[in-house]
């Protein structure tokens, strides 16, 4: 195979740069350039040690670029749909970072953009990838455990983000709880027709203050009839908290977290063990080499993307099922969302 | 101390013959007789390699005995709340199995009689004295864990009980989650105001037959804020799932099941190990044995119970609301069961 | 079955009272009468509480008595084989804790007798009870792991002895080490032909000043070309360490420590869980009950027990190889610790 | 910085090409050739996917080559001492696979060249770099196991290797147990004194027609009195199997195998986990990442590196003690093997 895939990234913070390391140990690929609107010598530097041609601070210039064949969008999700429409119209297959917006009717119209230019999108739900979530995945598709019956997750960050980023993170379903809508409908392999949300704020005031809350317990209802439950919070002091199982006729399959080391230290005072990876750039580590190598592979042999626009919709709708369940204090229905979105 | 205590039994099914052989062990102890409505050869048999004097098929042989301290109520639930009144209205001190009754206003009444009469109940929530669940209430009473913000209780059967006795079982969130609802209060230290019960009908059409589900999902909601979920199934094929956390502002206590044996059998195929100690009796053989020993210590001590009447009615308190919520399909205060019981 | 078991126990220290504990709860079964050296008002009190009828200084007392079907030794090792003698010419089955001597030939003298009376004899092996051990055997009994290659055992003492005993312990190889010969037998299944002790004195001089080491590796080859590894230590600061693991041509099988709960907790400064049952009361609790129950069984039921004088003899002549080896710093073979008995 | 690194890898077979693709991801590096006797176009596709310039059959094209800052030699055993000489007198810093060589004196000649050079020797011992027995060693060196007594090592293989490699392979102590030595060193911090080794034939009878054993249990004495345990076999059906525990005065630390997830399978057939990673590769895979970024690294900032040429010299020193106890069937002292190589 003599192709070479040339990549543009749009967007050089912290998953960019990861993004860009996993992807130079791909053979037949070459990063071309990367914009970042705060792009400086900091950025030069790092892009030369790469050996990265390129960088700007307008993405215009990767757009518009015809080498380029297609484009990771790490940028600020506010920017996430104008540049998925661009990107379509420029025949470039796109990878973006979750959720693709806040408001489903735009990522609607950015997901009929996709489709009417015949470009690949991958939408970076990364723990799809995760070793221990995929296993889950494997057993239950291999009917291991029989008919799905309860979806149990449980998601817990390290400690909550700055309050900056609160007042315009979407809130707690949306801005965190994605990442687990989307692993419950991945694991279960099923839709999810009702939600019902419980919330407190446990950890901060500063959650309250812009009407989110840092406590949430999520029961789903599946098309299946099967139930599951998410539990979230913004703060675990022992390290980021990522565990799944899935309860059917026939067993069950969990998975717990991942830790530094297996080493169990047994002392007079007790017996020790490390605490968890500490958050999603150790835990899910390999799982953005792998969503990336996908990505890649579909591209070199026209394969289609395992996670795409679809699962990101899917995922959101679910979230805004939650919302609006916090704040009817009552179960709600994804086939209502649409109408008491209107009314609420 | 030259105190011995004289005990009588009433019900010698499965239960009743368990504690009898577990007291057997305790000094300053007799078993004086044991009453069972189908009292027969065998149990004769039985009582005499024990060195039991009296078998009889009345009840009330045992009660009207003025040398017997104290009764385990061994018997149906329909039988509990006249049994109590009975041996508090003759000073006898009463173990009685759970729950007190399947009604809280018949409940209400025996614990007043056993009030008035100033004799002990404990009530059979043996579960509190399973190591497991007494070593995460006490890291939570310590303080280990900081405030308590979730609750998370897994509780399986490995199958269903008789078709017979569902039809007269009260339902799962009263037969079967009544325990899960006392650990919620006891782990947790926090009264339970409000709960949202999911049910669903996966295990076997029948229960459905009966209005009942074999398939749960309970959200509490503490007086702290706190948020509890309890899932729970009437069959999880590989055995007895008896699990729970509580995780706090200051960390997370987690307890797992008990197992035969920590045989790890890594072969070509696979890593194995024992399945869960099958069921109650052998999960928690060591939890009866303490309940009964602490029991017997209270009274030999004159201390009192530590697992009350009130206990028993407030777990029954919040199966009450969790049958309500099911039914209304939405979130029940306790405050308002009361009430919504004369509605519904 | 009108069959009544009449037991008298020789010794009524520690162990003597906790199998005295055990055997209240088995039925068709009487302890009758209790002798200790020291036996006063505190023994007395003890036996009444327990409606145990006889307490005497005189084990003769017990040992004449023509009521009595077997006897619990659980005196001092020295006076183990004049008491099996005695016992064996009255007609008395016998359990004796282990070692049944410090001398082979004294052993062997005993099982003669044994063997002349036609009595039973159990050694108190209780490790063999033991649910992890047990379940090992299981497995390799079952072919699971096809031909056994590799035995490890680790067996740690949570605190040595007292100076005092130290003195008269027999040292590390028989006093401790002789439980963990006994399991290398059981778990395998086979003999052991050679041994090969390296030992060194790393948690108190005190052992030096009595010829004995605190800390001992013993390799061992079995019959079948299998080898052996046994790692010893007389002081585990975290508690009691029992573990092993056999593996063979078609796996492998392990089992690790007995826990007081399961109880994880993840805190800021990491992530604790309860260190080992303590020492061997806790640990082998279950295992005492077993061995007791299954000795009352064999009797009753007129089976052969199945942790013999044979088992006691071959554990204390892979100890004296271990002995020897030690000292002459040279592997030794079981087939030649006789003639180096003389010489060394 | 605006330094550039630039390597030249000697043999491509599959642990140069793992290294190759390792350094690909790490900025500041450029690989610049690959040498291998049988390079083709198979290699030469290979390396034009990664941006490699040159592929050439002879090493001494990159030897010879001034602007080769280092060399990886990845090629067989009975090449590296010559390589190392060679290379040495180039001036270049050197990164060898273990062993150096499977002739002490040749081993010695080798690191005599490169300490006249001045150059930098980094040995692979990659297990040093695996987080686990990472984290074994920062808890030993931190003192929280106080002073090392027993150091017990598990190292087994998924397979034997091919019979014709066995025959050239140096035999189990030197191929296999080389690692495992060299851990001892580095777990417990301590040199060895004195090494005996105990070996059977139990997994194919074709290890004997070499001389070589399949299975060997080596006990190893410290130099402050600990004892260390290795237990070695070929073949472990159910995978790669590297374990280790120091034990000590104050406590014990242990790590167990990793896994490809944390899944538990838990059916009504028993509950299933998943096999360890297969066999180095996959176990080792960070760890050989590591030890490359921490060679490169090195050579960036002029660090030296920390697994030196005396640590393979040391490691070799051990697995020929082990070689001389197995056939002199006694404890070896490490102070007597050039005497003893000279006799036997």
């Amino acid at each position: 195979m003599n192709k070479l895939i040339k990549i543009g990234i749009i967007g050089a913070g912290r998953i960019g740069k990861i993004h860009a390391d996993n992807m130079r140990r791909i053979p037949h690929l070459e990063i071309v350039a990367v914009s970042d609107l705060y792009a400086g010598d900091e950025l030069r530097e790092w892009a030369k040690a790469r050996g990265i041609a390129t960088v700007t601070q307008d993405s215009e210039d990767l757009l518009a670029n015809p080498d380029i064949d297609a484009v990771f969008i790490c940028s600020s999700t506010d920017t996430h749909v104008p540049l998925i429409k661009r990107a379509a119209q420029q025949g470039k297959h796109i990878f973006c970072e979750k959720p693709i917006s806040m408001d489903i009717r735009q990522t609607e119209e950015a997901l009929e953009a996709v489709r009417k230019a015949g470009v690949q999108l991958q939408v970076g739900f990364n723990r799809r990838f995760d070793h221990n979530f995929k296993r889950i995945r494997e057993h239950v598709a291999a009917g291991a455990i029989g008919e799905a019956q309860v979806v149990k997750i449980t998601s817990r960050d390290p400690s909550p983000p700055p309050a900056d980023y609160i007042k315009v993170s979407g809130g707690i379903f949306l801005d965190m709880m994605i990442h687990d809508f989307d692993m419950a409908r991945f694991l279960s392999g099923y839709e999810v027709e009702e939600v019902y949300a419980q919330g407190s704020v446990l950890v901060d005031p500063v959650f309250a203050e812009h009407g989110d809350v840092d406590t949430a317990v999520v029961t789903l209802r599946f098309e299946n009839g099967a139930i599951g439950v998410i539990d979230c919070s913004r703060k675990a002091v022992y390290g980021y908290d990522q565990r799944a199982e899935v309860f059917g006729s026939k067993g069950s399959v969990a998975v717990v977290n991942d830790f530094p080391s297996s080493a169990v230290l047994s002392t007079e005072s007790g017996v020790w063990s490390d605490k968890p990876l500490h958050f999603f750039l150790e835990r899910y580590n390999q799982a953005y080499i792998e969503e990336t190598e996908l990505f890649i592979d579909c591209l070199l042999n026209g394969k289609p993307v395992s996670v795409d626009g679809q699962d990101g919709r899917q995922a959101e709708r679910i979230a805004l099922a939650a919302q609006l369940s916090h704040k009817l204090k009552r179960p709600v229905k994804l086939a209502e969302i649409e109408e008491l979105r209107e009314r609420v």
